[in-house]
C-alpha cells in the first residue's frame, strides 16, 4: 500500500519541488493551507529547509472589482511573462466560500489559454474564512513556487477590501485595475486602495472605449499625484490598457523590471523583503503562541463552560479573558 | 483646567452614554478604535458595564462594491427606519487608507440628507489596517450604540473582500446590493459573498435600466437557490430596488422584520447572539494573551535581535517562534 502523501517525510516533498515536480508543489502547498496541526508542522519542517532556495522571483499583486478584466489582463499579461523566458505561477487568493470550503463560480474554466501552457502554474487558494488566513497561506506558497524554479510570480486578488492589503504586503509590486466609466470615477475606489498600488491601469481601453479610458486616466493620474509620496521613491503610474488589441501589455512589463532596477539600487527592495521575511516569523510565533494555550490540559472545558454561560445572559468578556490568562500562565504547558 | 476625555473615569461615559449624549459615544467608540493600551483598558470596563444595556438593536450590514449606490440606499432606506420610530446608527466599515490613516475620499458629502436628521448617528469608522481590526472594532462600536438607544444599526462595508465576513459575523442580517449588467452577471460575484447574504438587492432599477435589473434578478435568484441552505433556515431573496422611486425600499423594511419574526421563533436569533458574544471573549482573550507576550521585560531587545538576522539572511521563522515561545512560559509574566 502507497503512503499518503501527507505522511510522508519532508525529504519526499523537497527532493520532488527542488526538481520542478508539479505534483510535489501542489501536495505542499495543500499542507500550508491545511488547518491540519500535523499538516502544518509538516509544512513548517518542508518551508524552513526550503527558504534558502526561495526569495529568486518577482512578486507581482493585481487586484481590481469584479468584472474589471483580471483574468483576461493576466492570460495576454502572462504571455508576455513567457515569452521573456520567465517560468510564472499564477496565484489566486479567493475570499472563496467561507460556509462551504468550495471554490469559486467558473474557476476552472478560467485562464484556459495560459493554463495549458508548458512552465505555467496555476493555483487557485481558497481562503480558510479566516481573517489573516489569506496573508499567512498565500506568502508561504510564494516561498513554495520560487523553490520550484517559478521566477514570476502572480497573486490576484478580488475585490476593494482587506485582502489587498495583505497581499501587497506578501508582493513586490501591487497593480490595481480599474474600469472607466464604472460609476462614480474618484469617489467609487478607496484611497487606501490607490495608496498601495504601484501602479493603476485602467482596462478595456478599446474600440469605442479608447476615449472614455484615456479621461479616465487623466483623472486618476490626478488623484494619484494627490496622494502621498510612496515609501519606494518610485512614483506610481497610470496608464490605460487592452487585452483584445494588446495595447499597454508588454510596455507593462518593461516598466516592472525598470521598478526591480530603481528598488534595488536604493535598498527598498531589500528592506521589503526582510520585512516580509520578519512577520513570517512574528505570524508563525503568534500562532504557536494561540497553540499552545488551546492545547493546555483541560481549556476545552474551560471554554465550553464560558459557552454556556454566555447563553445565559451577557458575560464579562474582558475580566474573564484576563482570568483565564491568569490560568494560562500559572499552569503553562512545559 | 479641564481633563481631557480620555482621562475620564468611565461613569463619565457610561452616564452620558445611557442619557444618549452624542458626545460621549462619539468619544467611547474613539477609545474603542485606539490602538493605545491605556485607551483599550478604559474602552473595556465602559463596555462591560453597559454590556446589559446592549442587544436591543436590529442590526443590518450592507455590502456592494463601489458605485452600487450604498449611500443613497442607506438615505431612502433610512428615511423608512426613522418614519417607523426607530433611533438609527449608520457605521461604515471604511478599509480606508492603509498608510496615511486618513478617512475615505469624499466622506463628508456623504449621506447628507440622512445626517442632518434628528435621531440618526453617522459613524465612519477608519480601521487601522490590521487584519481582523474591523471585527473587534465595530462589534464594540455597535454595543455603545445600542447602550445610547439606537434601535436599528446599519453596518455598511466597501467592496468584495474579506470585511464582509467579518461584518456578517455582527450583524443580524446581511443584504448584497448588486448592479445589473456590470460585466459578467454570475461569474463577477463570489459564491461565499453570496452564501453570506440574507438577501440580495439589484440597485438602480428605475428608467431603462429596470428591466435590465429584473432579468438579472431572476438569473441572481436562480444561481442563489442553487446555494446550500442558510442555517438562519430563512430562504434569502433577491430582489430590485430604486433608490430614486422607491421602488422595493419600504418593502425591505416589511422584510426585515418578517426576518426577526421568523429567527426568534425558531432560536437561530439568539444562537447567533449568543455566537457573538462568545466572540467578542474568544478575541479578547487572543488580544491579552499576545500583549501579556509583547509586555515581557527585554521582549523588543529579542526582537529586534531577530529582525536584525534577518537581514543578513534566510531565518528559520518556526524554530525561532518555538525558542521565544519556550522562553515566554519559561519567564512568564506574573
Amino acid at each position: 500500500m502507497n503512503t499518503p502523501f501527507h505522511k510522508q517525510e519532508p525529504d519526499f516533498f523537497i527532493q520532488g519541488i527542488l526538481n520542478g515536480d508539479v505534483a510535489s508543489l501542489s501536495r505542499a502547498i495543500t499542507l500550508v493551507e491545511s488547518q491540519n496541526e500535523d499538516h502544518q508542522a509538516l509544512a513548517q519542517q518542508i518551508l524552513e529547509r526550503l527558504l534558502p532556495r526561495t526569495g529568486r522571483s518577482f512578486r507581482l499583486g493585481i487586484t481590481g472589482v469584479p468584472g474589471v478584466g483580471k483574468s483576461t489582463f493576466i492570460e495576454s499579461f502572462g504571455k508576455v511573462v513567457m515569452d521573456k523566458g520567465h517560468k510564472l505561477a499564477v496565484l489566486a487568493v479567493d475570499p472563496s466560500s467561507a460556509k462551504s470550503k468550495g471554490s469559486i463560480l467558473g474557476d476552472k474554466t478560467r485562464m484556459e489559454a495560459l493554463s495549458t501552457q508548458k512552465g505555467v502554474y496555476i493555483r487557485p487558494s481558497p481562503s480558510s474564512g479566516v481573517l489573516g488566513g489569506v496573508t499567512r497561506g498565500s506568502f508561504e506558497t510564494i516561498l513554495l513556487c520560487e523553490a520550484a524554479g517559478y521566477d514570476f510570480i502572480i497573486v490576484e486578488t478580488v475585490g476593494v477590501g482587506q485582502s489587498e492589503l495583505a497581499v501587497s504586503k506578501i508582493t513586490d509590486f501591487f497593480l490595481l485595475l480599474m474600469l472607466s466609466g464604472a460609476g462614480d470615477e474618484l469617489q467609487g475606489i478607496k484611497r487606501g486602495i490607490m495608496e498601495m498600488a504601484d501602479a493603476l491601469m485602467i482596462t478595456k481601453a478599446d474600440g469605442s472605449n479608447l476615449n472614455k479610458a484615456k479621461t479616465a486616466r487623466a483623472e486618476y493620474a490626478h488623484a494619484m499625484h494627490l496622494l502621498q509620496e510612496p515609501e519606494s521613491g518610485w512614483p506610481a503610474y497610470t496608464e490605460v490598457c487592452s487585452s483584445v488589441t494588446g495595447l499597454g501589455i508588454s510596455e507593462m512589463y518593461e516598466r516592472l523590471m525598470n521598478y526591480k532596477q530603481f528598488v534595488n539600487a536604493n535598498g527598498y527592495f531589500l528592506k521589503k523583503r526582510t520585512e516580509q521575511q520578519y512577520d513570517l516569523f512574528v505570524n508563525a510565533f503568534e500562532e504557536q503562541l494561540k497553540q499552545s494555550f488551546y492545547a493546555m490540559p483541560g481549556i476545552q472545558e474551560k471554554m465550553a463552560a464560558i459557552k454556556d454561560q454566555s447563553f445565559a445572559g451577557p458575560i464579562q468578556p474582558f475580566t474573564l479573558a484576563k482570568k483565564l490568562l491568569a490560568d494560562f500562565l500559572k499552569n503553562r504547558p512545559v
